[in-house]
């Protein structure tokens, strides 16, 4: 029986309301997955990402994980759920983009990768064998195949190679898998060429897997571009599984891709920007540090219920963020994390009630883009 | 009617049990006051203040929110509960201790002092008329007298000086007062000279205050020298009004200072060295960061009930303070400060059960000083 089930479809398109079964319960797509990068998601508590988020699903990065406090540690100390305090579903993510983003003199070969920690220097190699030991170790209850992230920009010649490479890799990560309790998914490459996409697809989709992700998207290629491969291929990922867009974004990019049929999606930006003083609201982004906003009663969004805007007014956060207080940051990540909640669970809604394209486009009217 | 009543009284010595009313509710005497610098308790949200820890008041500097975001913008927002979204009682020093610590080119005249903000460089005054109407302005429930804190080490005729211009600044300070629904409270000072204090308790008793402290301590005198002074003077102080030792301090000076009559007290010492990587346990300070925590499954304190010693292991931790994540010093905070609340709700029990003595004497055999 497939972890994944459609209960509904949107009429006008390939959007789609479903649900699926992990090891730590079921989450109802369209769904967003707050990063939990080091085992944490910056600045809250489980407890508020439960009860003040809602948040179905945490992302927790292999790549950070392994170079400390290290996997085996992890294991040991029973697993990365009750070693961060989460008890819901959480996905790793195969280490692959951060060796490619973050590590220095990286160097590839047909086996795996090497590279240097950027904590103390210190060599490491990953593999696809290894990643998914290491995925398995932390328990993970969804694992990514290990991928190698096509660079933007890239020639056709070298997104054709490594989408290649992806693909044996991602051979090697299926048949690495120790674990029948976590759900294993393939990683499509090929950059923005739509013939390398397409090529990368029935590769990855002929080796099967649980789940199939958009991946090397929103890394410089820009929105126009992105929506281009999510329009075309977002559709043509497997129908009765899971589909995910790795990385992304914006809400405008989450309406864009849930209208095209992904059902997952994980992205810094709500945290990372909440710690940048800029807060998402229904009619866009606003920067708390405005000199406008020094004396405004007002909560950063009416319309919101999180705990910072049933609370505090605009002119407090901004005089949180001028002092650089922590709890700037803490209020801040659960407004922007509840907003991205509200956003997913508003297109549920919508899917459930047949409106998803009249969602879309009153959120799109009233939303005015990156401030 | 006294704002202040004692329940019951230590059969051994001054300690004693009992309630102050203020505009926001009643506060169980002896008491820890949580430090809200600047409007926040550092790196914790109002409702954990409340739900997690149960503080009982927090206090907050003048000084602070005067330069930043300035007391008539926390008015004009309701004053600083709403503004801070804190409910219960808030206590505000006078800014006097802060204007001498930490501001450059301070000018001390008889009038008051002028000096310059560290944020920006430009020039304030505070007297003791402004202190009290920017006090009243933020609308605290307990206000300090503007005073000036001798330094350590001072002269005997330095420290004779300063608690003379101090005394005429309590004066002036009484006289300031336009608001009827907060407690106005006396600073004694006189350094670590018996026969200054004495003079400095007896004029400031002779204004008359709904509350008294003993300030100037903590400032580098030692704990020896300072417990001198709060043994002879913590009895001294008037016996119906509420005592307080301001800036203090270790978990052993707060018993000690409980057992010579003091209520209530503040210190940042468990927020700051939260922050630091410093856990209070009832066995003694723990750093976190030391490397044979790193695999370590238990909680902080196996006899604490806060939220992090209920969820998490010293092994994750470790982790967050050593990947310099935000939540440890959320975590850090939640447990210090309920380490504290704890602290001053076994001393009130044992007050309240006639074993004040018994739990003094076994917390400081099983407590290891500051590791």
């Amino acid at each position: 029986m497939s972890a994944f089930r459609i209960i509904k479809r949107d009429s006008c398109g390939p959007a789609r309301l479903g649900e699926l079964q992990t090891g730590h319960g079921v989450i109802s797509t369209p769904c967003f997955m707050p990063v939990g990068t080091k085992a944490t998601v910056k600045a809250i508590t489980p407890k508020q990402l439960a009860d003040d988020i809602e948040a179905q699903i945490v992302l927790a990065n292999t790549y950070h994980l392994f170079l400390r406090p290290g996997h085996l540690l992890i294991e040991k100390l029973g697993g990365v759920h009750k070693f961060m305090g989460w008890k819901g579903p959480i996905l790793t993510d195969s280490g692959g983009f951060q060796v490619f983003s973050l590590s220095a003199l990286r160097r590839i070969d047909e086996d795996g990768v090497t590279f240097r920690s950027p904590i103390d220097g210190s060599s490491h190699r990953l593999t696809p064998e290894s990643s998914i030991a290491i995925q398995e170790a932390l328990g993970a209850d969804i694992i990514m195949a290990f991928d190698e992230c096509t660079p933007f920009p890239a020639t056709s010649a070298q997104a054709l190679a490594s989408l290649e490479l992806t693909a044996r890799w991602a051979e090697r990560s299926r048949r690495a898998r120790q674990r029948s309790d976590n759900l294993l998914f393939g990683i499509v490459q090929g950059g923005t060429f739509p013939e390398l996409r397409r090529l990368s697809l029935e590769k990855t989709v002929a080796l099967g897997f649980d789940g199939y992700a958009l991946g090397g998207l929103s890394v410089g290629e820009g929105s126009a571009a992105m929506y281009d491969v999510v329009n075309e291929f977002g559709p043509q990922l497997p129908e009765d599984a899971p589909r995910y867009l790795m990385g992304v974004g914006t809400p405008e990019d989450l309406l864009v891709a849930v209208a095209a049929g992904i059902d997952m999606f994980d992205c810094v930006m709500p945290t990372r920007n909440a710690r940048n003083g800029m807060y998402f609201t229904g009619s866009g982004p606003l920067s708390i540090k405005q000199a406008r906003y020094c004396d405004d009663p007002e909560p950063i969004d009416n319309l919101c219920d999180c705990y910072t805007c049933k609370n505090f007014s605009r002119a407090y956060l901004r005089h949180l963020f001028m002092s650089k207080e922590i709890l700037s940051s803490v209020l801040a990540t659960i407004h922007n994390l509840r907003f991205y909640h509200l956003l997913m669970a508003g297109m549920r809604s919508a899917l459930a009630g047949g409106e998803f394209q009249l969602f879309k486009h009153f959120f799109l009217r009233g939303y005015k883009g990156q401030g």
